[in-house]
């Protein structure tokens, strides 16, 4: 019997140890411009990072599988058993230009179905989390259960990439909606923007192509607080393959589906 | 002789105040549905707020004119003289939402000169501020000269707003500069966004209107910090009317009214 307690306290206290770590890395100066190769940078300490989790998950729990960006981890070709989904820094290039709006991001699911859900906003050192069944938090307050959001009141998320000329969706009916909703947000950091549903800051996040360690973990908390993550046509997410992807305050998500995306 | 370096000192003393004011005036919960009606509260805390410095200023500065959002200052139709131009909550949507992503915003002009800039992230903790050939701080840490950044490294601030159709500029001009950088973000905030290109986080903003109270604070913090702030032509913006506004990293600023906008 997995004992998920137990590893929901390892993992917070590995995602505040290699926040610390990834914190250590900033440059001592205000400047984005770092002097040696912003590049370089943020490919060791993504890739630190990944190695960082996985040493600890295959010294602690050796019959889990290991999916990581930086594909240091297992060739995943199933959803058998229980598969940590990773992603040490999404938001690369707010890593490199501001130093702020990236997020650790871990997914944890058993079989397919989400058990564990963590993104770190290491800079403001708030932590969002989710446990299936349990609810969400926030720093360990619980968020509060989303309630439905009229288009003409909401404030999505989505790339002005969607909304300009692209070969993966119509952007005239992105356009539809951008046009019909209260504001529109771009943060560049799935993570980030997926907590911010599940706190309410954004009453949903669109994209084109979401890889499964950009929402694995993102999921598990929308959905812990009451939103809907899904595909653009409202059906299921694959978790080993990129997607498109909506996540919703609920109702909202219904109304979006059926009145702008179809 | 007008002490500048007095007026530095209590500005910064009054944003700490109405900081806090601002602060508690938020719901003890993580929603961001507050249970009294949102519109209100961001109204009354906007009035509030620039009351707060509009009392202080006339006690203590009684021959400066104030132009403040809330129109609770004076009716400036000239430059002449000094003028305090405030935005007491620049990014009023966020503020209801989000309850971040928001902030006070400052300039004080003197004969139409930008003498003291202030920008402050209230919940983030976070004031930029600039002197006049002195300089530029955040958080009292200079910032650094900005430098040139190429078109191609570029992360520009623009609302999706500009680039799906508007009458207020071809928006295919600004799809053109879109598809070139390597991102775009939208946060909502002139201030905040302002407050971004002042510290390298951004590399341009480009809006296509911005008030005088939106951009006075930011427009000394840029060009303190080595940025230019003009309309989207490379011409002066007019302090006292609605401007299109382009604020860019130092040779960035060149390549997209010539290569983009014209």
């Amino acid at each position: 019997m997995t004992n998920w307690a137990e590893i929901d306290g390892e993992v917070k206290r590995w995602i505040q140890e290699a926040g610390a770590l990834i914190r250590e890395s900033f440059h001592h100066s205000l400047s984005i411009q770092s002097k040696s190769n912003p590049n370089d940078l943020v490919t060791n300490m993504d890739k630190e990072t990944e190695r960082f989790f996985i040493e600890n998950i295959r010294t602690n729990y050796p019959a889990h599988a290991i999916l990581g960006e930086e594909g240091q981890g297992d060739h995943v070709q199933s959803l058998n058993g229980i598969i940590w989904i990773i992603d040490p820094i999404d938001g690369t290039m707010n890593f490199v230009h501001q130093q702020r709006n990236f997020a650790i991001s871990i997914g944890i699911y058993e079989n397919g179905k989400g058990m564990l859900g963590y993104i770190y906003d290491i800079v403001h050192d708030e932590l969002y989390h989710a446990r299936h069944g349990e609810g969400a938090w926030m720093n360990d307050v619980p968020l509060e259960k989303l309630k439905p959001v009229p288009v003409k009141k909401a404030m999505i998320g989505i790339s002005s990439t969607w909304l300009i000329n692209n070969r993966h969706f119509d952007q005239n009916k992105l356009i539809a909606l951008a046009n019909e909703v209260r504001g529109t947000r771009s943060y560049g950091s799935a993570a980030l923007e997926l907590a911010y549903v599940a706190s309410g800051r954004l009453s949903a996040y669109i994209t084109m192509r979401n890889a499964p360690w950009d929402f694995a973990g993102g999921k598990i908390i929308v959905e812990e607080a009451g939103g809907v993550v899904s595909k653009l046509d409202g059906s299921d997410v694959n978790m080993l393959t990129i997607n498109p992807l909506l996540a919703s305050a609920p109702g909202l998500h219904e109304q979006i589906v059926t009145g702008y995306l179809k």
